[in-house]
């Protein structure tokens, strides 16, 4: 079992590599939830997560037992957080990264020095392989999160909110394998036992919630998930048995919320955070977890590592929902200038065109007639309503598509 | 003329109304600018930028002379921060933004109480009509860069990196109408004068370049700029005067450099920065600025209100630039089962399929032939090969679309 000594006693490996991330004040948050809400910018931590914590520590306890190297088997942030603790150790690092990783997960750990290798189906199976090819290689296998020195580098995490907040009331904490948020309890627990500690999971993925009802770690099926940092299965015998002990509360949260929270988080905090990373915040927004009525509710953002791709996607996807984004279908008849009447329309109605296209085939239309979807950028809800009613005005028919 | 005393004096104003904000390493830029370079992230201060800070020290100023209330005419940051100073102070606040200013920007003006009026071509047209409302309604007008009042509070910027950054050695500013970077080389260059202060600007709006060259204030032509917060004409008397006098160099980007520098920023430092905000990194980036050779250089982030609609066109446009998007066209005999061969491969290359769309018009195609476009996300340049190689054995024709 891991304690708060144990946590101590890792804070100085982990403070030689790792920063102390801020914590940032969020009006927009506290607003919506009825608190007072705080982000722990874990996603500002070098190598984009809290994962370094971890790994700092455990290399400073191996100390010359790593001298051969060490290997893991991650879904990204783990294996470039190994991979910076090694490099600063000096050792060797293999990472195994399940196929499908975010791009940006493995350039990060290649950037820092660590043979990437591309295998597994999921990150149990990269998991599997990892330990083979330390067995092999005579390498030391470093797991994501059931480890004892793991769980106190990142209760580290912990450490830093005491200091930093001096009314800490309640930590909300993204929950994977159950390494963060098992060393945030025990490391605030023993220090203010009345500082609350929920863990947030995503839908697909509660395990923990799984396992606690069970009583022992059971298996969840494996789903597609945005927040591919907290995608684990089945969580650890020791995490699991921490988080039965000290945390508070579970809630798991649906994958559309934890998209709108991002989308949030970049608006309004101005802060990329990945899907793992943003459970907290769609916990917060979905009303599955409340900020404690007295003193400051703390958020953890895990991680920020997204690949641009996926941010823009989160992002067009919220414009779209938001009805900044309007994509039409207008059929006219086919007759010269008939578009361009549309489309200076558009204009003077004051919307962005993002995209016109003909339409020919699929629709039912007027041999004279032709079909022309046309996307927008609008100021918002009003706007678009707005829009449409110049376009009907002005005698065209168009039908919103979604 | 504004002195560091006026910005210390300005300080408890803007320390009871702003954040302290947090300066973070950057391990990437440091590496590829070849020095130690630092992130000053202002993008996470209250009401996404510094303007916060002029806005506060000026409402502290005025004291009952702003009963009346207060307005501006601003591209969208002066206009939240005085929206927010006012609220704290307890005066109402009007705001003129030019049509067609970012819609974050107009909505963070309305939710902090402030009356927003969409007027004006650009900003200066926007200041005449604030001014004229001013006097017409017994308001204060307050100008978004050319007061000493303002000048004064964004210097209170300056003082926090003396105090952060022991080592400070340069510092690297964004410039649109100069107030920025007159205080903080106001207040840098009083307490340690061997700091350099480098002032940026965006090349469509390079008018401290050329007023300092003509020896006064002038006009350059208006552009479309990715940088609205720095799109300003013409800089003040005041600032003109503090940075020929204190700044040591200028230099200016371009937009697509910009575009680039708020990419690395989301992907690498975790931030969402506004174009304007992101001017010192594309700087660095583009060896227009260097770090200093020894001492750490700090380049200023000054804001981060960007829509979700422009981070992920600059994102979407960054992933074709750097491979990891790739639009085919390819042509094949129009035969059952071709497509379904042509998907499945790709598939097998392990390249994303994004959009498939049919072309049959506007090129060449014989009458039995059809042509597909193919958007697909790939890891990167080498796997867009491999794809692409993948196709042309399997007897495709493809064509890359740029």
């Amino acid at each position: 079992m891991v304690s708060a000594a144990d946590v101590l006693r890792a804070r100085p490996a982990v403070e030689r590599v790792a920063r102390r991330t801020p914590v940032l004040p969020s009006q927009t948050l506290s607003e919506r939830a009825g608190g007072t809400v705080l982000l722990k910018a874990e996603s500002l931590q070098r190598t984009g997560s809290f994962k370094i914590r971890g790994t700092a520590a455990t290399l400073a306890a191996l100390g010359d037992d790593a001298a051969g190297g060490v290997v893991c088997g991650s879904a990204g942030n783990h294996a470039q957080a190994l991979a910076a603790a090694a490099r600063a150790a000096g050792v060797p690092c293999d990472v195994i990264m399940q196929a499908g990783a975010p791009i940006a997960k493995a350039e990060g750990a290649e950037a820092l020095g660590a043979t990437v290798l591309l295998e597994g189906a999921d990150v149990e199976e990269s998991l599997v392989l990892a330990r083979e090819r330390a067995a092999a290689r005579g390498m030391t296998f470093v797991h994501p999160f059931d480890d004892p020195e793991v769980i106190a580098g990142q209760g580290t995490l912990g450490l830093e909110l005491l200091e930093d907040v001096p009314d800490l009331a309640r930590v909300i904490v993204p929950v994977g394998g159950g390494g963060l948020v098992g060393g945030i309890a025990v490391a605030v627990k023993a220090v203010r036992p009345q500082v609350e500690v929920v863990g947030v999971q995503v839908e697909g993925f509660a395990a923990v919630a799984a396992s606690l009802e069970a009583g022992h770690a059971v298996d969840v099926d494996p789903a597609l998930s945005i927040a591919d940092g907290i995608a684990v299965k089945r969580p650890g015998e020791l995490t699991l048995e921490l988080i039965g002990r000290h945390v508070d509360g579970m809630a798991s949260v649906a994958e559309d919320d934890v998209a709108e929270a991002m989308v949030l988080l970049l608006e309004k905090a101005k802060l990329v955070v990945e899907g793992a990373g943003a459970v907290g915040v769609a916990a917060l927004l979905d009303e599955l977890v409340e900020p404690a009525p007295t003193g400051s509710t703390v958020v953890v953002l895990s991680g920020g590592n997204v690949d641009a791709g996926l941010l823009a996607s989160v992002a067009r996807r919220h414009e779209t929902e938001v009805g900044r984004r309007l994509a039409l279908l207008t059929r006219m008849p086919d007759r010269p200038g008939n578009l361009a009447r549309l489309l200076d329309l558009v204009a003077r109605a004051g919307a962005n065109l993002v995209e016109v296209q003909h339409v020919r085939e699929g629709i039912d239309l007027h041999v004279r007639e032709t079909a022309v979807q046309v996307v927008l950028e609008t100021r918002g809800p009003g706007h678009a309503d707005a829009v449409l009613a110049a376009i009907a005005a002005a005698g065209y028919e168009a039908r919103v598509l979604r």
